[in-house]
């Protein structure tokens, strides 16, 4: 994964990025931002998405992964992809060395979680419950907790609140996550999935970096996707071939399959989840 | 409905709040931007929808209505939804207690005209026509007044310009309403109306928060959509029955007709406008 | 062309303004403004599109120029529609009088460039290849430049990196253009295109100012559009007939067939690129 450059000591307004499934044309995510500057007036809004899928968490929590990382630290994220509302699903905070993360506890958070625990991360985790009420807006709705618990919290921590003030502590370890998939080996063949399909029709593989690598140096790599074998790659799009699906390192970091100027998921017909056979590489490698 | 709590005395960026149905791909409320941006830098830009259907004022009445009280004091709404562009319809600018909304007079602003009207609202509503070409731009077109008379005007109240330097005032009894759908009573029946259609497909009806408590406390409550008879509620999403479409209380405090992770206008095949017969109230409620 | 009015002399927040064929859902766009608030906290950020359709450059170089001029001077426009992206392809940023433009080099900016050459322009047009890896984030990816390359160009710009410090200077005659089109005569027909098809459905062609104002002086206009001729116009949507296509000057001065109320779009089945003939006005004239 290509590492950004963060980094700023420059005294400066508070970010919030909003993360949600609520779709543009309601209005949902501008009462957000109303809420918001009413307690933090100068906050830096930025929307990450407002077009993750309706309820659809997965996505969600993969969108979050690949942006979360570019954002300066003390960037404060506004996640509501939340079919639970109202429910006993807890609302959150969490905090990852410099980056919070606030919303719901039912897995959107999941990449966050496994990632604290996977690798080098030095950065102690730490996470609250919403449930000092002092922090919602008065009279809190059990249908948008975007608007009465989750962009007051992220707001008040914007303003300078404690992540200790919003609520009890909670251990990292009770939280809900939704197991992301990974490609598994059943003997030569690595059984992998399309992760995500993005704007461009871009199909983006669970293969991760060390595998990628391991795909990109294999001199007979072939991936099977139904009933289509692709064993092109390229390093960019331009250096594809016309109008064929070819494999591709993508700004994320993994195998994508991609079509040079068109859409993959068209010209294959392939929905997220789908899975994928590769062989050429070198079996036992993972990540 | 729940009631917002506002309130902040920092110093800070004045906001403009733009609602539009110019979509998100021509750039025209970007345009909109720099031209505010060149008046008054320092602005707070914030999204409220620019997904309005395309000359639908009663949506984008309906949008406004559920988030305005959710901005801070102070804040400006430009709202441009603009069939009569450039012909004889009013441009205004409307102060309803400390927020301000800049438009065309063409219904745009019915429900607050209407909840000037009816409610406890001690606040006076002035209004002003914007004939004051010094505040629009040089040469203003006769096609896209958001840009050319609407964003300088919002700037340059931004800026601090007085509601009254825009131009002259108007009697706002003399303002165009359009009469948002209410329900009424035939007999033991109420007539209501699906008042909006959101994002997840939720229906939103026009019975507002007293007929809402009166429904939810009935035990023989009995919403008919089409062939559907409805009795089921739930306080929140998970809670309702699976697969099948149930009542709910609705953020903006209406009584909705939603389904659990799926969409309730799909379901039901409904569009904005259908009438719900609502029995089980009791008769001679409103609001 | 309507003239905007920008001049502001308060001290203010630098301004990027984004244009792109990333769409929403990704989280594309919102990546590459954590980027820019890494290096440049202060930034005013300005969506002016994301809904480009994927590697539509000609779509995107029309966007800017009808929004740009509005934008106050010193303002950074961060534009990426790059099918090219990783390829031979040069990244660039370009001056022209106090606005700047990053990007890539593949015609995205071709309408400045024309404008440059053909008119009383007497802005010097400077342009650099962003070849000074200081200002990329380390480990440039091949496949994502907007977030690389071209974000933190613009960033570094805002902040007050000079253009030079980019890169090295390039001779703007040899940069990328394609070439617009525009309206040629066979006789005493004009021989005109559709040149974008706006979220309305209008049709704007490229007939500009000088041949638009001839064609409303015109007692004998006639607009052939397949089997369709079409003769009225009118100087507002709402002065239009009804139901029925007729012609319009539109906010960027160009002629444009419209329907009020409607799409031209849908009524006419027209695509953009569709072939437009023009008689009654006077031949030779130009622009």
């Amino acid at each position: 994964m290509t590492s950004p450059s963060p980094a700023s000591n420059i005294v400066s307004s508070p970010i919030i990025a909003l993360l949600t499934d609520f779709g543009a044309a309601d209005g949902y995510p501008g009462i957000m931002k109303g809420v918001i500057l009413g307690i933090a007036p100068d906050t830096q809004l930025v929307d990450l998405t407002h077009d993750i899928p309706p309820q659809d968490i997965a996505t969600g929590a993969w969108v979050l992964q690949t942006a979360w990382r570019y954002f300066p630290v003390g960037a404060i994220f506004l996640c509501v992809v939340d079919p639970g509302v109202g429910s006993s699903r807890r609302p959150i905070a969490l905090r990852l060395g410099e980056h919070t993360f606030v919303g719901p506890d039912n897995g959107l958070f999941s990449y966050l979680l496994a990632g604290a625990e996977d690798q080098q991360c030095a950065s102690p985790l730490r996470a609250v419950t919403l449930d000092n009420q002092r922090y919602h807006l008065p009279h809190a709705s059990a249908t948008f907790h975007g608007r009465d618990i989750f962009a007051p919290a992220a707001a008040h921590l914007a303003r300078g609140a404690s992540l200790a003030s919003l609520g009890a502590p909670l251990d990292p370890a009770r939280l809900v996550t939704i197991a992301p998939p990974r490609p598994t080996w059943q003997g030569e063949t690595l059984l992998a999935h399309i992760l995500h399909i993005d704007h461009f029709g871009n199909l983006i593989t669970d293969l991760g970096p060390a595998l990628t690598d391991a795909a990109f140096s294999s001199p007979t790599l072939a991936l099977q996707l139904g009933a289509r074998t692709i064993a092109a790659r390229a390093h960019t799009f331009a250096d594809g071939p016309a109008g064929a699906p070819f494999a591709l390192r993508d700004s994320s970091g993994h195998l994508a399959i991609v079509v040079r100027n068109g859409s993959a998921a068209t010209l294959l017909n392939v929905s997220r989840g789908a899975e994928l056979r590769v062989t050429g590489i070198r079996s036992g490698i993972s990540g």
